[in-house]
């Protein structure tokens, strides 16, 4: 019953029964790292494509959606962001997000496969293209060791732009990291972090909402936004912080003075509206 | 760089180089029909599928999600709807959410192709649940026929929940189809139609909002949500009137006594707020 030829990329969720596929001219480039299977493929109507262990990560069509939505509303909801880090983000395109608030002084990226940056370098030069910005700081490093060393009180903003919580990204969805980033953060500081489906991975949701209120954050909240190449083209990012995560700068919003494909301020009010099937599932 | 096995059923969109799959376990039925092909299958984890000429219409799982939203967003914002027509909707999941609302005094549905109601009842009881109240009446022809024999001043909402707007369903994307709609419903009328990804088919809602504006509707409006079997998993309505689609019967959905598991007041609001790529594109 599959009538799909040879020229195609899928990724196959087992565990949900789906799959993705998108249409491939050929591979530009292929290499396993110390941390993963890392490939480039040429599409016929996406653009590049990055795959790690066989899963599709980023295209030049539709990026602009996650990193925009893993960006934009945690940065707008703090008052006052000076000094973010992102943890994972190998492709640059959530650091890219994070540079064009002229506010940001320091942005560090802690990303445990340097090959994964290097790579996306060569293939996804517009998502890189801020890789020099001397406000950015690269550690190629494990995130969750980096931000157990890492001074207290000292970030505004963190960003935890992972892969699934399988392998590597594992330790990056639970109540001890949780409380690392709780530590680190200032008493007005924001996380906030790639959460998977909400169709598909709502239990997930509800114990990443539960390990993140355990760590010490009062408040978590839930956005959602469409993402074609992860599974169900449906995903989200949740926020956790000490005070109220409904208020925004919906002037500096309205005002900003750089450009974005999805986000707005309609559309950061919009994302937080959650599904019915959703609001059951997180009430606890 | 396929690694399906043949257990899964895949719909393959080469206009837009994407695919996707669902695990099967088996078929259940499959017939010709004088219309198209039609077949359902068991799946692993989404239920039982439908498909329309190869083409993914309908799963247990995540229809709730697309019934829900061509359904009451526009029937929420109509001042008091009373007499409903569905043209297409065959699998009778748009049907069940309109006679949800208490006020409907007559929900016609107008399927061209009687087996997939049918075929819809044998392997979607649910979806078929309310085939048989009173207020429900079938009528198995032509839509754009119906629609031209049809009165005029005599519905108050129409809704298209076509296939893709190629074969059967493409003479319901145009501006004489709108015309007779225009014709057919009261002054306060809506009309409300699926017109796919905003991600994959902008020119198309882009000429839907053109030709329903030359038809007569001064106003129109597109919303859009997650639809997980659909190309790009995100899918859109859009909505056309005479006056005013912003404001919607908010008091009513807040103390609506049927239930549903996506739409609500919020969700409501929030899916008309649009991505700016979508805003730029469908400004004219």
């Amino acid at each position: 019953m599959t009538n799909l030829d040879s020229k195609w990329f899928t990724e196959a969720d087992y565990t949900n029964g789906v799959a993705f596929s998108l249409r491939v001219t050929q591979k530009l480039h292929e290499e396993t790292t110390p941390f993963q299977h890392l490939a480039i493929y040429d599409t016929t109507d996406f653009g590049k494509l990055m795959t790690l262990d066989n899963m599709l990560m980023v295209t030049d069509r539709d990026n602009f959606i996650y990193h925009e939505m893993i960006t934009h509303p945690v940065l707008f909801t703090h008052p006052a962001p000076r000094k973010v880090a992102i943890i994972g983000g190998g492709d640059c395109g959530t650091l890219r997000e994070v540079l064009k608030h002229p506010d940001i002084k320091q942005a560090l990226q802690i990303e445990i496969d340097e090959r994964v940056t290097r790579v996306a370098e060569q293939y996804f030069p517009t998502l890189c293209e801020s890789n020099r910005d001397p406000r950015a700081e690269f550690h190629f490093e494990d995130g969750i060791k980096w931000m157990a060393n890492a001074k207290e009180n000292s970030l505004d903003v963190i960003i935890i732009d992972s892969t699934d919580p399988l392998g590597p990204a594992e330790g990056l969805f639970n109540e001890e990291f949780y409380r690392q980033c709780h530590r680190v953060l200032t008493p007005t500081g924001l996380l906030a972090q790639q959460s998977e489906s909400p169709l598909l991975h709502l239990p997930l949701l509800q114990s990443m909402h539960q390990a993140m209120r355990q760590a010490g954050f009062g408040r978590t909240r839930t956005l959602h936004f469409p993402q074609c190449i992860y599974p169900s083209g449906w995903w989200s990012v949740t926020l956790a912080g000490m005070g109220d995560l409904t208020e925004f700068r919906i002037a500096d919003v309205v005002h900003k003075h750089f450009e974005t494909r999805y986000y707005n301020a309609d559309i950061h009010r919009a994302s937080f509206a959650l599904p019915t099937f959703v609001i059951e599932a997180l009430l606890d």
